[in-house]
């Protein structure tokens, strides 16, 4: 259930169409997935929401794709959001996560959910040879 | 301020000083940052965590280390742990991460956090596309 | 799925049918949603839960009713509590709350979302300028 | 501590000071918070970083100044972001925010994060009644 | 650094002066932390704080002293509230809290902390034998 | 909907098959909840996180098994972790909690949320009297 209805042809208004099309030709695939179709609720929110997910997942170019696909999963487990854990799970094996690979990040995942309620439960005191300044 | 006091001289105890040197061996390095000290005051605690963080961070190989570390990351900004953020940032830096790849992360990070914001909000139903089952 | 049965007749229970007639009177409806048909397995709950609801957000007056619901849908987003997302802005839409000052609102969620992550991350030292005592 | 060092003569880069200046602009004041200083390290980040701060909090108009500033101090804190809740909760203040408005917006805030954790943690099922398809 | 400034002399008010005066009676001590110095620049906020701090964590009686404590401390780091965490770890301690006891309980949380995350990621579905209807 | 499919016949595997088994001695039943199955497409993550579960939950003895569960419930909560929430509030009624031993845990849980919300809002500084050098 979700708080807005799905907008029924959304490609009617031209903003709406355009991001559409662009999306399309983006990933090269047919397929929109309902975020877009919601978010054409108020054609503001959907061009600056794909402005910057295509500029940052798709543009650039200082990590490899599989890599920027488990970093959004991570910071989506971590606040829960499902939609966008399901979104980018997806993705990432689209784009040739292995199992393996799966296993062992989501190995990483739950240690770093372990450790970070261990060391917010005991507020170790941080180490000055972390500080950048003494590198 | 943390919620135990430093152990003083913890590797009198030595199930404390096998764990320590095990810390240096495989790290190869003298440094034993703030986290193993304080874990000290339980060497069950520290035995255990220690076990996991060696045999997932340092030995696993689907993924590669600085991935690894990213991934940690993410996840330690999610959930507000400051010390786990400078202990991996710092890791992340040492191991060759680019101030182009750190700003790239950030990047993403801050994208999942706008996202996973907004489709918490929403509660788009999730495509049925994404699901196993019809890959 | 809960983790309570929905009490079945709560109302035979004096205490939970006096808490249900006020909220009926307060409200001006009939409708009692089911929060409240939970809570009513604990009448102790239920009172301290109406009684601190039912003050603040209905008789305090130092902020407009929508901008209210506004600051709880922005914390239960942040939360992940789906029931609290969907129950509040669905009395945000009672209250008046027209679509632009939806997407708005769900601009700003995003937003700081969005630089909640990229300031955990970097951990950037706050301003003295902020301090109250510098005012 | 912060994760990255404090550029030093970020203007020298006319990128960063092309972001500053319309900082200054826009907000009709010279100062410049650690923020900006501190994504000047990366212009990209700036850059865009700067963009939907502008565009969110200072040009729309759906939502009046006080009411914008409260949901974006709601979900900091709720995300526990401690730059971000200084940040704002001074912006707040200076665009008028009394102290009874504070006083009320932080009680909204807690029940907030009360009935978040009651209701997540009895997961009540919800009402066929929110569904804005049966509005 | 905190948004408000520490009342001076909060007990010339009297309803402050009364809340004050119940604490340190509740309590059998003549100290008074910060959170109840600080609550004073609000009566309203302090009173309602109090009565349901004293009511729940000082009378109710179905969960022994350092449960209901122990309870609270693993909310706190989850929701990474410092405060919060100091606060009850003391009162932790000056109920009795052993050091195994702490010890025992920060694997716990970081076990949870740890399975949260792993089950947040795979979305396992939850297994009908847990319905409290099927008991 | 699950990121990953339920793997069919998993006692194939002699690893998972082992774990199983030691599942059912150890908690003297033959019902496998669903993590377990889930978990069983990667035999190390499989056996790491049923050897953590069974250490803490069923072998230590600092603290009484009620006990270990409310904790474990109160974490799950402050991470919108679903399944984990039913898993061990089912487990924790199958070990004697009362009804009203719950309702009590959850208004401390919720008070907690509370306090949490209203103290990472005000940032009131840490009482120097907290800390355990003092004591």
């Amino acid at each position: 259930m979700s708080t807005i209805p799905r907008p029924q042809n959304p490609e009617k208004n031209p903003r709406v169409k355009s991001v559409f099309e662009d999306i399309r030709a983006t990933r090269k695939s047919d397929f929109i997935n309902n975020l877009w179709h919601y978010l054409a609720f108020d054609p503001d929110l959907l061009e600056s929401t794909w402005r910057d997910v295509k500029e940052i997942m798709t543009k650039r170019s200082h990590l490899d794709p599989i890599t920027k696909e488990l970093i959004y999963i991570a910071v989506s487990i971590a606040n829960s959001c499902e939609y966008c854990i399901h979104s980018h799970t997806a993705a990432a094996k689209s784009k040739g996560m292995t199992e393996k690979q799966y296993a062992e990040f989501l190995s990483i995942v739950s240690l770093a959910g372990r450790t970070n309620h261990l060391l917010n439960g005991i507020k170790v005191p941080i180490d000055k040879e972390f500080n950048h300044e003494s590198n």
